[in-house]
């Protein structure tokens, strides 16, 4: 069975394993204060053009996400998301244990838009007289690229970030998949450009060929007191935190974290082209390693046999979309098996 | 410079990497749900000799500890620790971030006393006529081997668990050393038996050879309910959840957790002996691979200029206790050095 | 000016005062243990028919709905409520305070539907295969009338609480002002067919012409345990908790609850019947004591020079919907000034 | 039954009943923007002698302790306290629901030392090189007078602060019995110079004559955005605020607040006069209404019987410490009877 369901299902780049393997025994202190987190730092702070950014390790996405939202809210505060957020649907509430209400925001494609932010906030700010009924927006999460494939514009993203800035709050990118966002052939974003626009993002490694791990970068600096703090309370300051830092050390060695990244949208646009010529249509134009075709039932079942797809939604009785997703590590042998699958 | 301050200075065990290496380009499905962590339940429950345990992987310990004590506690219960409970001391208020106090008792060695905990409970629940407006002792928690190295006999655990029954409380032991307990010369316990006394433990892997990962094991059924919810809200759950099954089977394979332990145990009880011999006194008396020997000041900056060692206590204005830490990569070359450097 | 605001505007009922004066330098002991607060307690079990029930009294809805819903779920669980329900606008966020997302479903008029919770429960618990990364539903929550006047019909209830029960969640009935709807003409429910119905509810006194105070009433067994320490954890134990007793004993001999929401309701019907005659038409049709007619902003601005009404929500650049609320207090006369103050 | 067992035994002073009543049928807002929630506030801060400060009405103690900490710590952060204070005894762990730890630091009579506090933050905040792994001091709580009836003097209070002050924490003065601590023949404070020295505090009502209220004053700028957002998410903003404007206008008129307060201390004197000059030792020394005389168990069976006091705790197997307690309501007959019932 050929597996395309998620973008996390092999290991990791065999650079890493073989820079594990040659500073196994090593010894160095632990959480995060070893040479080689060190060195990661200094690494991803020249990607990014950002100096005097604090950078910091984290093992998971979701850690990650609450960790930077508790950091930055006061109790009474919430975090404005798409409804579609990864922190709104699919982290079993780990926000709301934290205490904070994700503000959820409708939208069609899983990008947020700068004038709906606005609204949002001044209808709150502005409107009301007595606010302090309602939670207070504090901070307001995008993802890049988002749950579902798609990617803001700069010029978008730079609205919404004004219209935060205009009312104070923060804006946080969650980069769960921000290597194929950046390498896209849709997106306008580098990422210098991405890491001026933020406060705070952090770049995903578990679903971009790490063994897993996410590097919080936080660039406004009245963010980044005593975060530390926040990631041993949440459970996601790593003993051995150097295993952390040999790995994005080697993702951002020779550019690797992007040839990965690139790897993947290829394979996905080649999948995406063949749909496209064979006529199907799609639940969400995705520019990214995530797919979304609409299939009949009967198609699905076919392709089940030989491979291994996310069910995502159902459209009516007879089509459903599903999800298709391309890796760092998908081989091109086996998108060429699925591509002579996809019927005409 | 030669580090003997923490377990967990190095990688992990060159099998497990191996393991890693091999495995790395498998397909698998995320979340503990892969084959891999199948198989590493199914070693675990044989070698705690517990057919119906639950086993769950969890990355780190603070991790570990607030998610099973969040799984257990309603809100106003607070969960029972020594005082120098690692829960108490070093989680950045991880218990109380979800919410629950930790009601510390006092010790003069790192381990709770059965009537100690008794008398805790009676006070709470029979003395006290309008109990609500304390907290309610709702779990014991105690760590085998403490936080300063000694151990708990199979009697005295095993009151403690009796205390926590009378009074329908569950008893959690932290396992972050579990092996270096078990293969201590002073031990009467074995991993059967304190599966049958907990109902519900971890077994450590971050301080005992593995990159990282704690196995929770859940004994009694009451506690077993939907705890993969709590993993995931508490961001425990690894999105690449193979790594840890593989990790474990590893260990769990030929005894290799316990040998590796063993090999610990051997080099601190050299250590040790050496430094009775040299007329050393101890803060703590350790049966473990902790040693915790008291030094003057003299002494430790003459060890400090060759080795790592831990600044534990000030005993007086010339004393101060040390920490002294092997583990299962210690290299015996190295305690060959340390002794020869033990002043007489 | 002459206010209609909202339904607590005023104090309280002159018994409850006289009451309050009568009692003043009895010595009682606290928290609710008082010889008034058992009478109340008796005096709302037989109201209710429940000779079960656990009565507790709470000064506030907030702080009731917030104490409830925190001694019912698991932290992993969220409590399902219309996108109106005052826990998921009014409350500042106090649910997610206590660590719970609040599941709101989309309604037309204020009131969940039978087939709605249905569906919302069965795609979590049947649908999905891996539901561990969302919030589980771990409970319901209705207002009986809904924050918009509207209220449910017995059989609409009831429907309700067999979904709820088919999935093993209890249902609680937010009553704030519970006896504006049981007086409602347009109700076909008591008291008792309401206990009999909800697992766990709260009678409202502050708008219901107490000072304060709300009495939370449960019927469910399994909910009752330990409700006492949840109370006072929330900062809701009155210290000199026979005010709250001695108000309930009042509001509960001669009926004179109903009494006072069958006087609001009366002088709501009266306001409703002009607007319906002068051709007004209505955001909601409200059988209950807040009424939401549809005006010109002239005519808005015009009333505003004599009454407060609430300025509820703007429907075009020429109509307001504006909120009218009676209550026990409000003086006939002055709804007779009101009157007489709608434009034809 | 003659009690002493509280200072909330009776309802409120008849002043202040007589004002509900008055006002009982004017029509006003709610949730304290009220014009007796602003007189009050004026005439508090007139009695502070704080032009800016802010004041706030809440209804009841553990309220205004949870409300006033969480408004002020960071996630991380714990607030430093007597193991003797209310909020870590007394409160069911309402402060750490709200997810913080209390640092509680050993006392022999209730008060915290300024030297005590000055290492304890030291030791955070200078000695350790990793502090991160342990909750970071945020404010300091102490209470005036202490939960044992003892108070600071104005140096001991001022050296405190002045610690807080230099490591950047502030302090907050629980004032529940503030009263009685400012009427103590003892106390060499004012309070005007009790505003100047706390960051923020608040005056307690229920235990001072009030039907329930405190107020919290908040002094240092900082402290004070967004405090009504608080309130309402801990379930404090009484929807019929002026209830408590009322009582507090009342109290803060023709300085009631102090005469009530010092009539408990006059009756408390007279007890302890008596209880000394018969040769009683005391659990502690107590200048305020609380009074702690060490009884035989014979004694206490035989006061028991005409008087209901506190059993506080066991001395030896012949002796018991009781609490006795004067109050705004004492009336001066009762404690004939008492003194007439002290043994010789």
């Amino acid at each position: 069975m050929i597996q395309f369901q998620c973008d996390y299902n092999e290991g990791a780049h065999p650079l890493i394993l073989q820079r594990l393997a040659e500073t196994n025994m090593e010894q160095t202190v632990g959480y995060g204060l070893d040479p080689h987190c060190e060195n990661a730092r200094k690494l991803i702070r020249e990607a990014c053009e950002c100096p005097n950014a604090d950078v910091h390790f984290l093992v998971g996405g979701t850690q990650a996400n609450a960790t930077v939202i508790s950091s930055i809210l006061r109790p009474y505060q919430c975090v404005v998301s798409a409804t579609t957020g990864h922190i709104n649907v699919h982290e079993t509430g780990a926000i709301e244990h934290g205490g904070h209400k994700v503000l959820a925001l409708p939208t069609n494609n899983g990008l947020l838009d700068a004038e709906q932010v606005r609204l949002a906030l001044k209808s709150h700010f502005d409107d009301d007289e007595e606010p302090e009924h309602m939670v207070q927006p504090g901070m307001v999460y995008v993802s890049y690229p988002s749950e579902v494939g798609t990617i803001y514009s700069k010029a978008e993203l730079t609205a919404i970030r004004d219209v935060c800035h205009q009312y104070g709050l923060p804006l946080f990118v969650d980069g769960a998949r921000l290597g194929y966002g950046l390498m896209s052939p849709e997106s306008d974003l580098t990422l210098p450009e991405l890491a001026k626009i933020a406060d705070v993002f952090y770049i995903g490694g578990t679903k971009q060929g790490a063994l897993f791990g996410e590097a919080v970068v936080i660039t406004n600096d009245a963010l980044k007191k005593d975060f530390r703090y926040n990631i041993k309370q949440g459970g996601g300051m790593l003993a051995k935190g150097r295993l952390l830092g040999i790995q994005f050390e080697t993702l951002f060695t020779d550019k690797l974290y992007f040839t990965m990244a690139k790897h993947a949208i290829d394979q996905a646009m080649r999948i995406r082209d063949v749909l496209v010529k064979r006529g199907f249509s799609f639940l969400m134009e995705s520019p990214t390693n995530q797919q979304f075709p609409i299939v009949t039932n009967a198609q699905y079942e076919e392709l089940s046999k030989k491979f291994l797809v996310s069910y995502w939604q159902r459209m009516d009785d007879d089509h459903i979309a599903i999800r298709i997703c391309t890796s760092w590590a998908t081989l091109p042998e086996n998108v060429d098996s699925l591509i002579e699958a996809i019927p005409y």
